[in-house]
């Protein structure tokens, strides 16, 4: 893939991806009515880089066109989505499913089946509508969902591996794991702590 | 209108000025082939103050109430497209006119027709789809386009007016206006140099 | 305290803030070592609003001037800065007392002594140099700083105890305060697992 | 030069740009006395790029070595200032020179003595001290500063030679040059007009 092959293949995607944050943001301030706080905490994205396109396509064992990019690959714009509380995951991706102009092509619910890891997030592939100069393209745009507890195991999970060997990041697996539980107890906890008080 | 009033009354007003920005940045990139530069040269909006809606309705000789905020006043959510041509201007604007999702329903040429005052603008009124909850509500939007030399003219004139007497402005307003006929012709000219380039 | 005098008053302080989060920004950048991760997961920064200025002054028994601001609000500036581990807290406060150009006036360490409300972050007060036209003032800012962790605890007691009463709050309390202990109790877990890899 | 090796050079020189932006920002609010417009229109910036520092080192004759980048390049990290009116610009300019944090270390003033191609900009190199761990470096940072027109100018300048052949600028040189002097007509006449309502 050149760099300009690479440059024409994202932009569409680019613009699915501020198309769907736009519409996250709308939904963020109309989920709930006023009396409660919004669902969602903050919203981060990426593209894809040119070496991880190359990269994941590599290790699938197809070749590093733009084609197969388009065919293989479901995460090349990527919107991650932290929220306060679980049940503001389900609510939002309810709402979702209830508009007419998204479709909902994939999901992998992570919080109710984590990962051997202990991962946990809800992540679904969306097709997303682009008005392009004379037609209309539906691209798709992988989103996360987590809590910021989550988010918080996440990333120092990721940190932690961070250029480590297998045999080193295997000493701390547990100990990831047993944290990743923690987590767990501590979302469904808070959880209950918000329901109690709405139940007031 | 209280201050609560006022943040539920603007709230779709935002969603539709960020849906737009979205519209307009995909534009951008695909308005034209990959040979040529961009049409526009940024982006600035804003969202119509409580204390400017009210004079505006007062001046209107409206009461300040929510409703007549909708009905009467079309400016509510602003955006300044600032093009580096003027033929990306109307370019940009027969482009929103073949999305269907997008309605014109009002359009002043003060380019074609300059202002007294020397001011030159394209003024476009869109109504604009914005996904609540439940339904899908059209939003008015005005979208302000001009090139980067008729933007510095409008801010300079702006500077030199704010906070000035009617009888001080008087004494430079022809000044002004021959400065606004200056920027006239240097857009023109420019324009030309371009065409005399793309024709090579 | 007019809007006019507000605005006034709050220049310097955003210009000292501006220039604190530069120099976090450069220490996230440099303080460690280029094998591992920088210390600084993400900054977020506030001016206090006119109405929490008039407030506050109000509770201390003070009259809302403009002196009266200067001379006994610290937080008038506020940055709130999330780490990823309990350790790269200490190592950026250690840091910033190491930098000529700032004085650290005040520091409260509720991470080795949390509130009662299980409440843990680390306070400081800064003095920060800003250059105006002809001559240099030193304003306050108020840092705080904590883990993920603690700040998603923080986020989610601030969300619960959102528009609620005393006796509402009360019956969650204890509740709450568990979650805090969870909370110290994972990040010290952390901490350990981010050791142990260190001195493989 | 590597990648690895671009990364960390440029690492203190963006961090003296958002050191240099930020005292930007603080003259502008304090330059002038409340009654008057502040002098800085906007303020884009840009590091440059690894191809276009090892571009410019071979159109020098020094291999692309970091040490060469440090010695020869001035303009790794560059600002561009866009300024309201001509004397905003010489006033900021020497409020930079009264900074004893700062040093001017060039200066050339391409608004008195505009480039044959009509290219009109002040642009200064400056040294700019950076706190890092344990030291303080002192970084250079280009400065350019114009009017909005001498910006429209230099844009439509860079637009019309995009991609284009001696040949095909050699056509159309004269009109851009006449252009240039249109502008600087502009410039001066908006002054003129600022200066008359100044004095009334």
């Amino acid at each position: 893939m050149t760099n300009e092959q690479y440059h024409d293949l994202i932009q569409p995607y680019e613009s699915a991806g501020q198309m769907m944050r736009t519409r996250l943001d709308t939904l963020n301030k109309n989920l709930y009515c006023k009396t409660t706080v919004s669902p969602i905490h903050n919203i981060l994205y990426r593209t894809k880089s040119k070496r991880s396109i190359e990269k994941k396509l590599e290790k699938m064992g197809h070749s590093d066109s733009v084609q197969n990019a388009k065919d293989y690959l479901k995460d090349i714009e990527g919107i991650r989505v932290i929220c306060y509380f679980i049940d503001d995951i389900y609510n939002l991706v309810n709402a979702l499913r209830r508009q007419s102009e998204l479709i909902v092509i994939k999901e992998k619910d992570y919080i109710k089946n984590p990962k051997k890891s202990g991962y946990q997030s809800l992540h679904l592939i969306l097709e997303v509508p682009v008005t392009l100069q004379e037609e209309t393209q539906w691209m798709k745009v992988e989103l996360q969902l987590r809590t910021a507890a989550m988010d918080y195991w996440a990333n120092l999970d990721h940190e932690l591996r961070y250029k480590k060997t297998e045999k080193e990041i295997g000493e701390v697996d547990e100990a990831l794991r047993q944290c990743a539980d923690v987590i767990r107890t501590l979302d469904l906890r808070m959880l209950e702590i918000r329901k109690k008080i709405a139940s007031m």
